[in-house]
């Protein structure tokens, strides 16, 4: 596969998603958090600090495991948080989405701005997962993946994905499949790889000069070497 | 930290680790492998097969855990294999191992050139986690990790070395310290992409051109998202 411009991406001159057919929040999975009264507080962060229009069981979720009101949740309390919206994510991929949302000046915490855009993307990637389910099986198999992310303007060498996708074996050599959690993180990698690549890319060309330094701080944050 | 000549690499020109002070081998930790009579073949992979010099023992620890005598050990068996001469090694450790020794053209095997070459580079490894183990406490500390990749002639800026060290971290706080696998790990992490990068950098410069293709294929065989 050539390195052209039309190999970079698939769309025009963007690498972000493209936007969804319809809001991310109507493929949320409610489950208890939207039981919850509306105008119960359950900590000190107020719906005012969550940006405009944030829905209310966005608020609460996050809320509801901030138990000790301090604005900021950690990985536990944001996988615990995920898991009442949408799906049991395993800590690593909790911790990848943390580095990638996370407020560059911050420690490794979440705060509310941070969690209602966290949300928004993972309601994205749940409207994409669902879409290019074509079986409705529940997993993304190798075609889907290749085909999910292509639809949102990432064109990914097959060479790339296969590399990617081996990750995830359990080394029988059976055809692997990916659950929500490892479809988001397969994706947050190749996502956030490549913004930040094109950060580099300036003239927009396909191809980045990068120092050493820049190279492996780039990277190393996406090597999540976690037991 | 400027990105000159002088922070890329703190030697000469090259990148890889310096000659030890002794032969690789003297670094051994033998176990039950070094009992076995040096005559007896376990398995239908000859010394011959293996590079002139391979020390028996090396020979024999392939041989005992290649038990169907195809010439080649999967994972499991090398995870198997590299414990009784060195140290319990996880999987994400092996299969990195795997990834970096592994011949290009094989599947995630090793044979026995291979495995004379990754033994001879562990037992290297050694040396250098206890040479700089300067207080003897079987751990490698932040200090000890930065002096020991300088020392080898990897001049990784501080800011790296954090980022790498914080996925080592249990989310406690507490300082990092890493036991001799998760030492080979960052080790191999660092060695393995920074010779990726010098490959791009013909010219030495400290910077490279990449096309987003070569970046992809070079940064994810190191992202090993295994459970």
């Amino acid at each position: 596969m050539s390195s052209s411009y039309g190999r970079y991406h698939s769309q025009s001159q963007s690498y972000a998603p493209s936007a969804p057919e319809q809001p991310p929040y109507s493929n949320y999975h409610h489950t208890s958090a939207s039981n919850a009264s509306s105008n119960y507080h359950y900590g000190n962060v107020s719906s005012s600090s969550f940006p405009p229009g944030t829905p209310q069981d966005v608020i609460r979720s996050f809320q509801m495991v901030d138990r000790d009101g301090s604005g900021f949740i950690d990985e536990r309390e944001l996988q615990q948080a995920l898991s009442s919206g949408f799906h049991h994510f395993n800590l690593r991929t909790i911790r990848l989405l943390m580095f990638l949302f996370k407020n560059p000046h911050q420690p490794l915490t979440i705060g509310p701005k941070e969690f209602a855009a966290l949300w928004s993307c993972l309601g994205h990637w749940r409207g994409i997962f669902e879409r290019y389910d074509k079986d409705k099986s529940g997993k993304i198999d190798p075609l889907e993946l290749r085909d999910a992310l292509y639809g949102i303007g990432y064109a990914v060498p097959g060479s790339v994905l296969q590399l990617l996708l081996s990750k995830y074996g359990d080394g029988s050599g059976r055809r692997v499949e990916l659950g929500f959690d490892s479809f988001v993180e397969c994706g947050m990698i190749i996502k956030g790889l490549t913004d930040k690549f094109k950060e580099k890319d300036t003239r927009y060309t396909g191809s980045a000069t990068l120092s050493y330094d820049a190279f492996m701080t780039m990277v190393l944050p996406f090597l999540v070497p976690y037991d």
